[in-house]
């Protein structure tokens, strides 16, 4: 299984810290990482086959404070698909001249839908096809980008469809939303006025956020497993799916 | 006008010192830089719309031996566009399954052409529209992914048509060839057995090939202009098309 991490802002945030606690998870994840930076309508996409650990494209984004309001990161465990950039999370498709930044973890069985639209799979993993799978149906449900409710509310229907194939946590963002659909782990957390300083779960590294934050800021982080001690994260529900707004999270159905 | 820099070659080879000679070029080309590279089908895309002088992001590329038969990279200087990440080239879309990179030096006025198909520009370049184009022409005119032979036939059709509305030096890669096109500036060089030694137009820094290439290694170097003194750069004709694979060159028509 591989771990997720998807950030919401209302301000342009850096990652670094929250990164740095998902990479100490690559030694078991060891099997390349992933993470896209969203400004404006515009998409960084840094992947790499190699461990987040050694990774010299990893090391950058733990060192370059690249500030955005919309990321989503994964390091991966090969379940599905060898170990190969085209099978590196995150996968990127534009639609609707918008960039769509999809990430997931589970392992789906024997979803083979038809795909007849414009999305074709370039790797051979199961989260590709079940990605091109949504993009294809969101193109046929909307004619342009439509509002975060209404893609909302098509996801809804939508994600459960490979979620009855496996284990279907993922993460999708268009620079405008991210949305989070946990089968059966994901954790979420707002972090908002006032500040307090967060240990992260697996290393030695505090940061208070009370020092590099103004009182307006609200930042939403989503994560297979909480990232930190001393912040409160909620576990998502079996089937949930959650959209976070400008650093704002809010629960579906 | 921006600068492109292409490489393909028949076997992994790195990019640094042709790199580290196109970002000497960025004091003037200071709208950013972007460099996609190609990993088996899978793309690496690093786009920053800092200078390849000063961005974290180029001074990585220069560092880090990315091995790749296929690469594109471009430094930008605003013409149409704000300086912005989803301005920044190289482009990626995928069709049939495959990546699709592509770079553009020049100046397109009115070219507005309908875009019914399932590809729209995110940002607001003439280069990215003239890319959705592009790639929207080639899905109507193919089922699935051609042979090379036959898409550089359909590239000699649809190349000329933005081409009349201004310049349209460009490259285009999808891991199997690159084509590059040339309305104005475009200069290509093979390396091949036996090796000998280069020294960058801009700066002073040498390498000895033959130090560090098998005989049987080919590499094909496109670019805006030489960036090498002591090498045999041919200028391409106003209109020429050429497409390049396994480092090997051919002109088309």
């Amino acid at each position: 299984m591989c771990q997720l991490m998807g950030m919401n802002a209302n301000t342009p945030t850096d990652v670094m810290f929250s990164f740095a606690g998902l990479a100490t998870r690559a030694t078991e994840h060891k099997d390349g990482f992933g993470i896209a930076f969203f400004e404006d309508k515009g998409v960084r996409l840094f992947v790499d086959p190699e461990s987040a650990l050694h990774s010299p494209v990893a090391d950058l984004v733990k060192r370059y404070p690249i500030k955005s309001s919309h990321v989503i990161a994964h390091i991966r465990k090969a379940t599905q698909g060898q170990v190969r950039l085209q099978n590196t999370h995150p996968f990127v498709r534009e639609l609707w001249g918008r960039y769509w930044v999809f990430a997931h973890n589970g392992d789906l069985k024997d979803f083979n839908p038809r795909l007849h639209g414009s999305f074709r799979p370039v790797g051979d993993t199961d989260s590709e096809r079940a990605f091109c799978w949504l993009m294809q149906e969101l193109a046929k449900a909307h004619a342009s980008v439509p509002t975060v409710d209404e893609l909302t509310h098509t996801l809804a229907e939508l994600l459960p469809q490979p979620a009855r194939h496996g284990t279907f946590n993922c993460l999708l963002g268009n620079g405008q939303a991210l949305w989070a659909h946990c089968s059966t782990h994901l954790h979420w957390l707002e972090r908002k006025h006032p500040f307090g300083a967060a240990h992260l779960a697996d290393e030695d590294l505090s940061v208070d956020f009370g020092a590099l934050t103004s009182p307006g800021d609200r930042v939403a982080i989503v994560a297979t497993q909480p990232l930190t001690r001393g912040e409160d994260w909620t576990a998502f529900g079996a089937g949930e799916l959650r959209v976070f707004v400008g650093g704002a999270s809010s629960g579906y159905g």
